[in-house]
């Protein structure tokens, strides 16, 4: 026994999503396989038109509406003299649940990890050298995940920028918010400890 | 903040999939709206064709290339005297796996669950009982999981196919092979200890 051809098909592209195995990728399929026509034709039809309704911001590299600019480049509101870089949009969407930047983005497209050979080649390293050397940019957030590949891509992009007049920063490290105490790894508790704050 | 407009149609499309939440349906719908192309037009036609592609075998009710029976019901070495009744395809793999069984089939297409609101309209009853009349079927395995759910519809089905001649039987319980003895709750320990085989 074995699934419909199409079904097949659909179990190997499901799989190439992020977080999904076999098993899940042929739970999906089936369950594809079982809506209404209707649907799996709207749903297909979205996916195929992808390449038409989706490109990449030309300021900041992330994904927007085919042709235009991203919601915050193209919010005059937000503060353009800084930018914040980030690895991928699920980092920047995480940046603005913290509801305090106000500035600008720019989207790195991944970051620099030699074990699972990505040398650099696929970011978004020429936009990142343009926007930095723009004078509007006064400073420049490294806010890359505090792991290894994280700082390792952050000390990359130091060593890249470093001619540049533009003043380099990266987000404290510290106890997260809500978090026990006991839980804290000794790097994360070195770092709450040496910059700890006064209490007011 | 917001996702291009056709990155969120389907991230709601995904998340209709089992197993799918919005972070989930989110980091998927991002990873394909970064693939390429080409293939976002692939996986796109081949959801899109699904209804032209899949339909039901008209014999057992899986999902099979359409207009065709099954693999397993056009399959003339498969025993047609015994039928196993399977809620899902899922469950008809499981069964394949286990290698032994080389009836055929009837996939009822989901279970009686009046709590989700599931009262048994949307499973494949006629069929089932067009195939159990069939003077050539004489055992029908109700196969439906051993819980609570799987219980009340092989309860129900027991009703519905009281007056025919076809003799009606079920998995044994028992210990699972390879488990540890200490987990098995009190109805596995039950049942395995009552219907306990000689040592040869």
């Amino acid at each position: 026994m074995r699934y419909p051809e199409a079904v097949e098909e659909l179990i190997e592209y499901f799989r190439r999503l992020p977080g999904v195995g076999r098993r899940g990728a042929e739970r999906m399929a089936l369950a594809l396989a079982e809506w209404e026509s209707e649907n799996q034709r709207m749903f297909g039809l979205c996916a195929a038109r992808l390449p038409e309704k989706v490109s990449r911001c030309p300021e900041c590299g992330a994904l927007a509406d085919a042709g235009k600019s991203c919601d915050i480049c193209s919010d005059i509101r937000r503060d353009g003299s800084i930018l914040c870089v980030v690895e991928d949009l699920p980092q920047l969407f995480a940046v603005e649940k913290g509801n305090v930047y106000r500035g600008k983005y720019l989207v790195l497209g991944g970051r620099i990890s030699p074990l699972d050979g990505e040398d650099g080649s696929g970011l978004n390293l020429e936009l990142l050298k343009k926007r930095a050397a723009d004078p509007e940019v006064k400073e420049l957030i490294l806010a890359l995940s505090p792991d290894v590949e994280g700082r390792a891509t952050a000390a990359y992009l130091t060593e890249l920028l470093s001619g540049l007049p533009v003043k380099l920063t990266r987000p404290a490290l510290g106890l997260p918010a809500g978090s026990n105490l006991s839980f804290a790894d000794g790097a994360t508790i070195t770092a709450a400890f040496s910059n700890r704050t006064a209490v007011e």
